[in-house]
């Protein structure tokens, strides 16, 4: 089965959002790339989580060209492939609608830095998309979605690594969240669901609160990501 | 046994409610539709939900006259018949006192349709009715509650279609929702919970949001519903 | 033993409190009585909840003396014993620190009446005490909590029915709740939270909400109260 | 093995903290100090917590240098151990994202004694510290971290003692806890998250709450601390 390994991996992407709580019924889903194949494994549309297997996840090629797999693809398709291809550096997306960041994108505001559990994984407040225009809906839509987020992070003057900020908020509808592989990808979604939790929390016990100091992000940052990182066991 | 079918789907969409956490004790019941024979069938008032069968079902016809079983029908049947006799295209009934949307009814606000979750299930906020008189409260009670939520959906130059909103707040009581059947009913109360927490929480963030575009309401709404939904699977 | 039932019953009240979420650690008491008797049956101080049997419970007189057990009675005995002489016809009381009800007490707020989950259990707003002064606080403060709680219900011109509203919020502190034998008392505590919980977020919503109307209140609490109760399975 | 009891409590203390829901993944650590041999047993840095053994744990001397252990000390161990050679009563540190603590740590406020849970384990307001410097941050941050927390409780005229009210809120960041034990730091985290929810609901509700009064705060605090504490079942 081509791509063994990376079904197994969006899988179990799939299935960590179901068992953290991020995922009703069958909002959400996980895909994968093989940067080397050109390849992506995306989940299936609409199919229960307790049956799906590796072979029913579906493989497109970059542009959403079915290579292989019975049944249809995750409805989400357009926006995952185009962030594969606008964003090169990564090697997964997930979306979900969970509840604490979906709440922040129906509002249309980022979720602010407001402490060090933010710093850790999201290098400054993560981006909420401009509304999309009614053509754009009208349209390719899931492409326009995808879209939305390559613009927010490409704003003259207001640039956004999707490296330094693995997600994205698209208003009024929920967050997109990526990372290097699968695993990490389904980690910074739940660590992000966690981040907007305690942002709704702070922002209603102060209003103005300002966030975190530039200091505090580059030490929390710096300390989990990048050449000098202190966080864990060395990997020898 | 009458309806064995249908006694089953009823039994089965009231355990639902309880595994979704949308029914605390005995708080809650679902009924369901046979048109062809004009019955009703619905959960016995007041029974804890782990001693609950299929034989323990009640059988009304459509004016709430018992028709075959031991136990009293819920309480709230009068508003179940009247929902089914007035909104012919409708197959299920499903009442709860879902916390987030028992707030909404409380406080005797509409949910607004902030986003793509919402829209995916109702066209349009989830509206709530007038608080009843008190000769209505005092008279036929129970009738006069779906008396209440049809008046909602007729109410001139304000008409909802039930079909495309299968749900209604009660003002200063609680949700009922429908569906073309028990299983679907059940499921669009388990929505309409997850619509509303994060409804309240969308509020809170931003008090006078204004909720997604009529394109965007019309894109999420008819990709799941109508002759050209693109999600799940397709029947062949 | 003395007093077999009434143990296993009040043990059954405090495990329920545990089951249903309302206790952390061992923050809550569950007692009954036997009016034929004139005795009290409490838990015992700080024993952990997974380690409790009948035997365990401690007897004493309606004065609080110890009849029967080898175990300290609940620190909150005296609360007990004076709400047991005072309100003569109740059968149990329960104390616990549930989160939402304790956050009304906290914030010296009544619990409104904002809706039929409410009225079929509490006929009106669940009132408050008035704070503890600094002498009673320094003095008999066990017993003066129960005073402030029947101070309150006899306070002139806003009296208030124990067995129509079987619940207290005592200023600062948590609710005391009651009931006709301990499973009804701790049946009601568990609701209690659960219209906390819901008046908190329609308080969120509508800050000035009204809650429901005389004619409601009496309609939901008669149909569940007294001699013309409609709801559940005629007892033969 | 060195310490072989205290790394089991230790290990306990880390479960008891995932058990109760503080902490996601492996945003937390809890760590005991030997006084009499003058040695601190700690988790280790980044390792999931259903892998933990109590030959895991990593042994420091009080100064952070390692005597014992193949891995990485957790990364807070500079503040761990910064406390105890401050606060020469503590017998163990927790330190989690709590997130309703954490919560009022990124408002960058104290979390007020508003009833008697609060005042049973935290004998006035939960402090919270200034925010870091710049220079400290980029400095021993970690050390600083704890260099912060003891200047809150030595501040000139608003001196707290870490014997009474057992935790503080670090700015931006999250609670640090302790106690004299493991266990008890651990029941003291576990209790200033509930308190923490508590405390947040209640300022939502009234945001000028006035909190406990000084007599109420003595009743509790001591009923349950000190030579005349009167809870729970007196050991023989």
């Amino acid at each position: 089965m081509l791509l063994q390994r990376l079904r197994e991996e969006v899988l179990e992407a799939n299935l960590e959002l179901v068992k953290r709580g991020l995922v009703l019924y069958t909002f959400g889903n996980a895909s994968g790339v093989d940067r080397d194949q050109g390849l992506v494994v995306i989940k299936p549309s609409g199919v229960d989580y307790d049956k799906l297997k590796p072979e029913h996840m579906v493989v497109t090629d970059l542009e959403g060209n079915i290579v292989d797999g019975e049944l249809r693809p995750s409805s989400d398709l357009d926006t995952h492939t185009l962030l594969y291809r606008e964003f090169t550096g990564i090697g997964a997306v997930v979306h979900t609608h969970s509840e604490y960041a979906t709440s922040f994108a129906q509002a249309g505001l980022p979720i602010p830095a407001y402490g060090t559990t933010h710093a850790d994984y999201f290098y400054g407040p993560v981006p909420v998309t401009e509304p999309l225009k009614d053509e754009a809906i009208q349209g390719r839509y899931v492409h326009e979605t995808g879209a939305a987020i390559v613009e927010r992070f490409r704003q003259p003057g207001r640039e956004v690594d999707p490296l330094a900020i693995p997600a994205c908020l698209v208003a009024g509808h929920a967050p997109f969240v990526w990372g290097k592989d699968a695993h990490d990808a389904a980690h910074n979604a739940v660590v992000l669901e966690a981040v907007a939790r305690m942002a709704f929390r702070t922002t209603l016990l102060r209003a103005n609160c300002e966030g975190v100091s530039q200091a505090l992000l580059d030490r929390h940052y710096f300390r989990k990501h990048g050449a000098s990182a202190t966080y864990g066991q060395r990997t020898k």
